[in-house]
Formats: structure tokens, C-alpha cells, sequence
């Protein structure tokens, strides 16, 4: 994961290669599902072989313990990949 | 739909606006799915609230007449929605 400055907010952020654009979303709709479960939700852009997950907490512009939580739950769903 | 620059190439880019993250999570699977059906494939951003939609041609760096068609494919998408 990268620790990335957005508008002088703190964001982590790391992309994850695939073979194709269909495998890309598919990882991007089980990220967005964690997501939903965790009510804590990300960035996430979808492109061709690529996606890019960003974590960070919108209500204290930056990051809080969560986001490192689904910073590595967004890891194991990758593993499954 | 904005005509943007990344990088000296040009683009076109629209953000549509929901509810919440799952709705914004489900316009991008529709996005998705018809970028497949087509086999024409954006960057598509899915954030709480917002799906930002980005097409255009890599082959050529720019934009080409099906990015327009998918660009029109994707508003009646959100009409849907």
C-alpha cells in the first residue's frame, strides 16, 4: 500500500493487476461488498487489467484504524484472485 | 460529458451522482458489463455517492467515434437509474 497526499488528506493506496477488464470488476464488486458489509467505504477504479483501491476516513480527512483494517481485508480478498 | 487531458490524450469524462455507495456500485456493473458486451473499456471510479465514467481509445491515445457511442451508451444507463 501507498500512503498517497490528496488535497493535503492522507489516503492509502494500492492497484491490483489482472488478466482482463471482467476480472477487474469482478474484484472491484467484491471490494465494494466488503465495503457495504464494513459500512466503511473506498475509491475504487476499475480499468482494463487494473484495479485501484483507496481507503481513507472522509470524517477526519485521513486515516483512521479502520482503513488499515480493510486496507488488509481488500489483501485477502485479492488472494482469492 | 467533459473532454479532459491525461497526459496529452484526450478523454471523456462524466461523474453521475446516487444515493449511496451500493447504487453507485451497481451503475458501475451496468457500465461494466456493457463495456464488455462491446469489448470497449473504461476507467470507471466508484465512490460513496458517485461513479466517475471515463472513455477513451488507447490504441490510438485519444478518442475514436465508439468512445462517443459508448459515452451515449452510458447516460441511457443512468437514465435506468
Amino acid at each position: 500500500w501507498d500512503l498517497i497526499d490528496n488535497q493535503d488528506e492522507d489516503r492509502l493506496q494500492r492497484s491490483y493487476k489482472f488478466p482482463d477488464f471482467k476480472t477487474a470488476l469482478e474484484f472491484t464488486k467484491k471490494v465494494g461488498d466488503a465495503a457495504e458489509s464494513e459500512g466503511h467505504h473506498p475509491s475504487i477504479t476499475t480499468e482494463y487489467g487494473k484495479t485501484t483501491v483507496t481507503w481513507w476516513t472522509h470524517a477526519i480527512s485521513g486515516l483512521h484504524r479502520n482503513d488499515f483494517i480493510m486496507a488488509a481485508k481488500t489483501d485477502e480478498i485479492a488472494q482469492n484472485f
